[in-house]
């Protein structure tokens, strides 16, 4: 458990089996600052890189202490085999942040894109654009960091987040 | 971590958001014995039930101390929706096992049911009666917990596993 008092930010998370995109923001002034960015690169069998995930994930929420964090919802459109992927690393993020005590949102893939570009229908590259924009970056971040700066930023800019 | 030494026992694990089935069988001469079995249940949102799964295995792992773990493939064949829900539960799961430093298989469910029915294709009922009567059991056990059961016999009766 963090015994630390939280600080006003968000954990943005988009896991994946092999690279799991983690983004941290906080809202500065009418604006958004960026806090952290990082892709978590796991290798190896399935169990040592959740296990991988799960420990990198504990660090980032001892440092940071965020007051919330959020997540996409699963979409279900893609193939059996990545999504199984894909939901057994979601499974153990979920799992590391919920046993931190921070409470967790989850939001439609298209709820996100609306809420950086506009359009719920944005591609990849236009997504880590506005990331960049709106936080004031000089260039875009990594693709799996910039979907999870996405998420943590659509949390942050939702009317019933409150830090 | 694990610190005790391991018993020549295996771990199987059958995972599920609500209902995740544990059982435990040791080789015993040229039969086998149950050890252990349950079903561990969840309640509440996904993170919560996660949380539940992870802290009532982690207890198992340390109180068992099996030498190893197993469970099955994730059936491609269920709709998306259930595999999400069952593959975050399995990254759980697995995880926590891996954590505790359990060597994991993971076998097709066809491999399984042949393993303890003599049939690939044979039904859960047919799974637990067959369970029951391998461990000498006066009754089937529940569902869940056969099925976990029947993968840890599957590993046990293994050419390649040694206690």
């Amino acid at each position: 458990m963090t015994t630390e008092p939280r600080r006003p930010c968000v954990l943005g998370i988009d896991p994946g089996s092999s690279r799991t995109g983690v983004g941290l923001v906080a809202p500065d002034g009418t604006r958004y600052r960026l806090v952290h960015h990082e892709v978590i690169r796991a290798e190896g069998d399935l169990p040592d890189r959740l296990v991988r995930i799960r420990a990198r994930l504990a660090e980032l929420l001892a440092e940071h202490a965020p007051c919330s964090a959020a997540f996409e919802d699963v979409y279900h459109g893609h193939s059996v085999p990545s999504v199984v992927k894909l939901a057994q690393a979601r499974g153990v993020a979920l799992c590391t942040v919920a046993e931190s005590g921070v409470p967790i949102a989850s939001y439609p893939p298209a709820v996100v894109k609306r809420a950086v570009t506009g359009s719920g229908r944005a591609e990849k590259p236009q997504v880590a654009r506005m990331v960049a924009a709106i936080l004031g970056l000089d260039a875009p971040p990594p693709a799996d960091a910039a979907d999870a700066l996405a998420v943590a930023l659509c949390h942050a800019m939702h009317p019933g987040w409150q830090p």
